[in-house]
């Protein structure tokens, strides 16, 4: 008699190029986005209304760029994630067509790079993950990379494999949806003025507010992504573990970062890309995360002349306000309270 | 450069007449609505089924008032609140057209009122509030004052304006629902066959059960009525503030005594104005909310002998049960244990 | 002047063949569903995805038969079980038609036993209860038995009467969906390649994740299924009742425990009958829910060889790994992590 239950894959289980179909295709609702509201706060217009979305060109509010990517992210984790000891990085994200309620999200991912640690205990899986809609379209493709754990020692390294990966996604490689009806935008019902051109490379914006998460919250998020890391939902195990206590999902730092900075971007209406981005440390449970941005840089974007893209980082930290930027000390390393750095590229209105 | 974020508005930043657009509108939708009754335990009937609200002449069920109420709310909080220390009153409030799961809400206020306190370093701030849907039609229209504090003590002291309010919405003014086929009232599906007839003018009523508050839950709450008052989730800086922890939104104080108030006030099925209302003590995670009634007066509709008002004044605890009816002590204050002190009126269906 | 407010019923209120309408008819909705997933973590691809209960024949994803449960068994709670002092046992548990949102469910209960105990201060009271659909068809036809208190000590007992209830659900009661297109099942989206046939009776699985409860997940689940019971959200009450603590409602562990087993039974995609059950020992906030399951029984289904019955016992535990499968002490008693003790019959794939 086989065993039933799943246990996830070991660093062996992996092989270069493998597919994996990820199980538990998903249909997003507006009970989604209730939720994803009541859990983040999240405020951009375009999300929140119906009508004002359709000024756009929109045909209804598109589900939040972050919620998406949860979602897609959630499905991978059973079959990538589940012995991973840490979340490495991410690279050449790209968001495609827009979700709303009523599509159904499917992931699937393809190994592209292995590398052994020198430990012998653990090896590093690279992955190109890709959500698709229920009519096969693209809505977000992006590669990760986690540290598995072996499942035997002894097993044989493979050729190690590590896939170059650009630093960033072109602006000629973000998907902008084509016949958005920009010069409709009201800035007072989108909460703000500012607008692509009022940007400047280099400008730092501080979110100001601080948001404490609960265990009820984040484990209410990961769930209703499906995610099913076992560190972000058992005290019993955890206890004894590495930090004794539960581990918040980095996906709901990365959204919490994301709602904060309505205040200072408010028209990032939409998230195009996903740079590069990096769970500096963990968060817990009580901790109180603050936010800041800088613009790394301004991309036109061909043949629109009303609307820009902007690159971005944002920077999350735990108890620690942002008025003052914090980020890397002088040796390099980051401030003690940064959680987050998260380089992704976002889609604003802009003036002609 | 100048600054993007948003600090919110202080004193001396509000003047008579002022008309200010609130950002973010919102299409309510099935989720916000099933995550009200995971929130505040909602039991009226035509809120709940969509049959029941058809067999009253509804086109399906309406979202709950307060739910209604809250997400108007909150879209102030940014432009009006940001910087209040206090939320002091209500008045003239007046629910309109009812709100159904795929209506739009936009808020725009008015400010009516501007009265520099004596301290030199704070004011009050009287606004005049309306909630709209998608074609414009008034969902709701309140007056509210807030205290707000000064940006900078030395600005000159504005001429004192205090708009005269009325002490309660009259029965004529009230907005009732023109077609309601109240004669299909079933009250074994609605909990209660105690109709408009059966109750008197003087009568209390306890509304028996308590609901402790956590804080995911009041932080949930707000966060879908996507107010931003900071001290309701920021741990982090409210444990150096004036309670060392956060408040309670006392809109989520309202949404569960009028839950409760389902106890011995379930044919209550709507809410049709809001005469006053004062948040006598804050709310803490951990508190558990009780409730009871008392009927103001009893008020007959024109034109109507199926349906008639209720004025009620409904008082919530906390940590204290409702049965003696707690309220104000023998100088006029309030007993300590009294968090809202709550007058509105609610339509009932009456017997001919 | 009556009283308004309901105090549940007693003992002595219960006669046998009295039929209960409950009030608080519900329209299910995405938001359920959404609040559902994000408060227990399913994973049911047939639950999870239009696409794929679409596939498999359903008009779109039918709701989860827990969440169907726990709403139907909500109702009933302010009639049968305000003044009860435990939930005795389930019986006779037969889905019909399946939910969808945009249903509206409603609860009827008939009483079919009473048995006052010897202590003469509380009675057992048996009670068959019905969840029908806006169109009157069966969703769920159940009974149960709870210890209720007597008002009156001295008030006479009833001629006792003790329901025979059968031990299981025959396999040719079960409802099955007529239309059931079981042929296009697509194991790798169901996450499992384990079909009927791979099952064998006797069994065991160790559905191997924890997932810890907080307070504010049990009593938002409990509300969203308008469940009143006192001891779930009174803390101030409970605080000196006999845990000291709000209790569980034992039907937020049974859908944690059905969550739990996706990891073994994840082609499990349908409960069909409740043959039995019992919560063996109350949990709190702060219990990590572990579980397993064994097979009991297969039954293959008249005219269908695309689909079988699978008879289980699942077993939650708390604070106590399931690898060994805890279940009962040599004594016969329960083994003290042990909450729950659940019979009831699954609808699986089967290969031809």
């Amino acid at each position: 008699m086989s065993a039933k239950n799943r246990l996830g894959n070991y660093f062996e289980d992996f092989s270069i190029g493998q597919e994996i179909v990820h199980a538990t295709p998903r249909t997003v609702t507006e009970g989604d986005v209730a939720l994803y509201t009541a859990l983040t706060g999240s405020r951009f217009a375009v999300g929140s209304a119906d009508a004002f979305a359709l000024g756009l060109g929109f045909p209804r509010s598109p589900v939040d760029s972050m919620l998406a990517f949860n979602i897609v992210f959630g499905k991978t984790v059973p079959d990538i994630s589940l012995n991973a000891i840490a979340n490495l990085g991410y690279a050449s994200g790209r968001f495609g067509q827009p979700v709303y309620p009523g599509d159904t999200l499917s992931s699937t991912s393809t190994v592209i790079g292995l590398k052994e640690n020198r430990d012998g205990k653990t090896g590093v899986v690279y992955v190109n993950s890709r959500g698709t809609n229920q009519r096969g379209e693209m809505v977000l493709d992006y590669c990760r990379w986690v540290m598995v754990r072996k499942k035997d020692a002894a097993s044989p390294a493979p050729a190690a494999v590590v896939p170059e990966l650009p630093d960033s996604v072109a602006a000629a490689d973000l998907v902008v949806p084509v016949d958005l009806e920009i010069e409709k935008y009201d800035c007072a019902l989108a909460g703000s003025t500012d607008l692509w051109n009022d940007y400047q490379v280099g400008e730092q914006i501080d979110h100001v507010d601080g948001m404490t998460i609960e265990e009820s919250e984040h484990m209410m998020a990961t769930r209703l992504y499906q995610n099913t890391a076992k560190v972000h939902f058992n005290q019993h195990a955890e206890k004894s573990g590495r930090f004794g206590r539960r581990i918040v999902y980095g996906g709901y730092v990365i959204s919490m970062a994301r709602s904060l900075s309505f205040n200072g971007l408010a028209n990032a209406f939409s998230i195009a890309a996903i740079n590069a981005g990096r769970h500096v440390s963990p968060a817990f449970a009580g901790d109180t995360i603050y936010a800041w941005s800088s613009v790394v840089d301004k991309m036109a974007l061909p043949g629109r002349n009303d609307l820009g893209a902007l690159r971005l980082r944002t920077v999350a930290t735990k108890d620690r306000p942002c008025a003052d930027f914090p980020y890397k000390l002088d040796d390099g390393s980051y401030d003690p309270s940064v959680l987050l750095d998260f380089d992704y590229t976002v889609l604003m209105p802009s003036r002609a």
